[in-house]
C-alpha cells in the first residue's frame, strides 16, 4: 500500500517553520509497512492544494494531509477535500460542542470563526479532537471507480503526531492488505569517504540488486559518520530481520572496525562505553575544536561517570600557563602530546584526548588551514599522536575534526590489550 | 518568477533525515522575490525522480533539485535531468581534474566512482565545486517551446548554500521578469516567550494589518532566539528598506534591550564585539553545559582575539581542584561565582563567564532539573550571579542555558560605564 503526504502551509514554503511533520509520518509509514513515495508541501492556496491532492491520489491509495485545519480563512484543506471528494462540507454539531467546550474548559471566549472547523465533507468520518480544536477526518475517495482514502490531521505537531496513532495508522492497517513491515539496519561507520566504502562494498551491491532485497543505501551525515542502511520488507519483523543479519554481518567483515556502531549508537556514546567498561575516567585538551568535543560527550545522559572535563585551551597560553605546553609552535604533534599529558594531570583524568589545529580563515604555524593534531595520553603513562587533513572550511573542519578525534581514542582503546 | 524545489532521498521520506534544505531555499527565493509554490521530497528512484522533475517543470519556471548528486549507484539526479533535457550526459575533463585535485589535497586516494560525478548533461552549465566534490549543474530545458531551467545542488546543506549564494540566485534574478524585490528585516531578541512578544507588539500588528505591509512573523529558534521578522516587497530594495525602517524602529522602542541583534548577528558575535570594544578577554568556566558555550562562541571567526579558553568543570572535583570552588552543593550562585573568578585567575582573563545547573535525568544537589546558576566576574573585581529555571529536558535545557548565560553577560556588559 501507497500513502503519500501532502503538508499544507505557506510557512512551510518560505521556510518559517521546517516540515518535521512529514519525516516524522514518513518514519511511522515505513514502520508499518507503508511505502510513502511522495511527500509535498503546498501553500494556503485552494486551487493548488486541491491540485497537488488529485495529483496525490492519482499515485497512491491513500493520501494524508497536514495543516490546514485551524479556524482562519487561510486553512482551506477541508475546502479542498471536499472539492475533490464532490461532496459539500456539512456543519456537525457533536463536533461544535467538543470545540465550545474546549474554550469553556480553559475560560477562554470562543471566536464564532472556531465553528469552521465543525465542517466536515459528506462521506467522511470524524477524528474526535482531544488536544487542540480542530478535529482530523477520514475521507474515502472514488478514483476512476477505486476507493481510495484521504485522512486530514492539523499540522500542530502533538496533535498530528496523537491522530494518527490513535486513528490514522490503525485505519490504514486495516485498509492495507499488505501486511508486510519494512525494517531497517543502520551501520555506523567512520574512516572512509562514501565513495570509498561504496566501492569496497560493490560486491554485496552487485548482489543485493539481484536480489532485489534488502536495499542499501549510504546517508553521509556530517559529524555524526557516513550510515550505511540496510532496508528489508518482509511479511513480518523477524522475517526481515533474517533477511538483514547475513548482509550486516558480511558488510561488518568487510569494513571492520570502521564500523563503530549501530542505528542509534553515536561516537561518543560508543567511546563512553569503551571507558566505562575499563572503568577509566576521560579528561580533554581542546584547542581548535574549542569545547565541541566536551559539548557532545556531555549530551549523553550519564557522561559524568567517564567525563571529567576539559581544558578548552583557545589561547597559546592557556596551552602553556595550564597544561604545561613547550612555547613554541602550537599546532603539532608535539604540542598535541603535550596537551595531553597536561590534561590528564590537571583534570586527574585516566585517560585524555586532546586536539589542536587549524580551522582557518588563515594559516597558523606555517600549517595549512585543515590541518588536526589530535593525541591520546593513556593510563600507562603512554601517548600517541596523528596528523590528519580535514576537509571544508572552519565549521565543517572543527565537526569533522571532533569525530576523527574521537574516532582515534575508540581504536586506541580496542587496540589495548 | 515561480521556482519551485524538489529534494531527492529516500532518507528524507522515511524521515531519516529532515528536510531543512528546501526550507532554506524556499527562505532564499522569497527574499529574492520568486515565489516557491510547491516543494517535493522523492526518493532515490530514476522513473520518480523524472516523474516529479517533468511535472515540476509544467507549473514552474525554474527547479531547484537538491541532493542526488554524489558518487554512489543511489545517486540519480543528473540521469534524470539528463533524461527530461532529452540530452546525454557527457564526461567533463574539468570537472574530473577538480574531484581528483580535491582528493589529493587530502591526501586520500580517490575511488574511480567519483568521476560519476563529472557527468554533464549536454547543454548544460557547471557550477564549480569548491567545497565538496560534486559540482552543481544549471540545466536549460525546453517544455512545449518555452525554455525554463534545472539547478542541481547538493544536498550538503553547506555545499548546497555556497552554490545557492553564488550561482543559482543570481541566474534566477537575471532570468526573473519580476523586477520587484522583497526584503526581510530579522529583530533577534531573547529574554521573553514568543506569546509575551506577541502580545507586547499587539498594537504594531494590528497596524500593519491595516497596513497590509510590511508583514511581521514571529520564529522561535531554540538556542538562536526568538526572531521577529518583518518582510516589505517593493519595486526597489531602497523602497523596501523605507517601508521597513519605521516599524523596526517602533519595534525596538517597545523591546528596548530585549533586542539583541538583527539579521545575521548571534548572540555569540554580539557578546565578542562587546568586549572587544573595551579590549577585554573572556575566559569561562562552564558545567551544565559542558563545552557548549565554548563552542559556539568559537564558532565565530577571530574570537581568539577575545576568547582565552574555558575550563569544563563537569566532575565536582574538577571544580575543586582547578577553580577553587569550596567543597559543598555545586549548583548554587556561590558555587557559580567561585567558578568566574577561579576561571578568571586560571586562565588569565579579563572577564569570566560561569554556568552551573542540572540538566537532568535526575536532581542535583536538591536542585529541580532546569536549574540554572549563572556568574560573570568582572574587570573591576565584582561578581554577579542569577539562578534561572530552563525549560525543557537535557539538550534544550543545556541550549537555553547557553543563550541565557550569554545574554546575562551582554546586560552586564551594556550596564557597564
Amino acid at each position: 500500500m501507497r500513502c503519500d503526504v501532502v503538508a499544507v502551509g505557506t510557512e512551510l514554503l518560505l521556510g518559517q517553520i521546517v516540515d518535521t511533520n512529514s519525516s516524522f509520518i514518513g518514519e511511522q509509514l515505513a514502520a508499518n509497512g507503508i511505502d510513502s513515495l511522495l511527500q509535498v508541501k503546498v501553500g494556503d492556496n485552494l486551487a493548488r492544494i486541491e491540485t497537488v491532492l488529485r495529483r496525490a491520489l492519482a499515485d497512491a491509495d491513500a493520501v494524508i494531509m497536514c495543516g490546514g485545519l485551524g479556524p482562519t480563512h487561510d486553512d482551506l484543506t477541508r475546502e479542498a477535500i471536499s472539492a475533490v471528494m464532490g461532496a459539500p462540507l456539512q456543519f456537525d454539531a457533536a463536533v461544535a460542542d467538543t470545540i465550545r467546550q474546549l474554550f469553556a474548559a480553559r475560560n477562554r471566549t470562543m471566536a464564532e470563526n472556531n465553528l469552521r472547523q465543525a465542517l466536515v465533507p459528506e462521506g467522511a468520518a470524524v477524528i474526535p479532537q482531544t488536544r487542540g480544536t480542530a478535529p482530523g477526518l477520514i475521507c474515502p475517495v472514488v478514483i476512476d471507480g477505486v476507493t481510495k482514502v484521504v485522512y486530514a490531521v492539523p499540522g500542530v505537531p502533538h496533535e498530528m503526531k496523537d491522530m494518527l496513532a490513535r486513528a490514522v495508522l490503525p485505519d490504514l492497517r486495516r485498509r492495507s492488505g499488505d501486511p508486510s513491515v519494512i525494517v531497517s539496519r543502520t551501520l555506523r561507520t567512520w574512516g572512509e569517504s562514501e565513495s570509498g566504502l561504496n566501492e569496497r562494498l560493490d560486491p554485496v551491491i552487485a548482489d543485493l540488486e539481484l536480489a532485489g532485497t534488502p536495499t542499501l543505501a549510504f546517508l553521509a551525515s556530517g559529524w555524526d559518520g557516513i550510515k550505511v542502511r540496510l532496508t528489508a520488507k518482509a511479511p513480518t519483523a523477524a522475517d526481515a530481520d533474517a533477511l538483514l543479519a547475513p548482509v550486516e554481518a558480511r558488510i561488518r567483515e568487510i569494513l571492520g572496525s570502521q564500523v563503530f556502531g549501530v542505528d542509534d549508537d553515536t561516537m561518543e556514546r560508543v567511546v563512553l562505553q569503551l571507558l566505562r567498561e575499563r572503568g577509566w575516567t576521560l579528561g580533554l585538551a581542546e584547542s581548535v575544536t574549542g569545547g565541541l568535543v566536551a559539548g557532545r560527550i556531555t549530551e549523553v545522559p550519564g557522561a559524568s561517570e567517564v567525563f571529567v572535563g576539559s581544558v578548552v585551551s583557545y589561547a597559546s597560553e592557556v596551552k602553556f600557563d595550564v597544561l604545561g605546553v613547550d612555547r613554541g609552535p602550537v599546532v603539532s604533534e608535539q604540542a598535541a602530546v603535550q596537551m595531553a599529558v597536561g590534561a590528564r594531570r590537571v583534570l586527574h583524568a585516566d585517560v585524555a584526548l586532546a586536539l589542536t589545529g587549524v580551522a582557518g580563515p588563515t594559516e597558523q604555524d606555517g600549517m595549512p588551514v585543515g590541518t588536526l593534531c589530535v593525541a591520546v595520553a593513556l593510563p600507562d603513562g603512554r601517548a600517541t599522536a596523528h596528523t590528519l587533513r580535514m576537509p571544508g572550511l572552519r565549521d565543517q573542519m572543527r565537526q569533522m575534526s571532533v569525530i576523527t578525534a574521537l574516532d582515534l581514542l575508540r581504536r586506541e582503546l580496542l587496540a589495548m590489550p
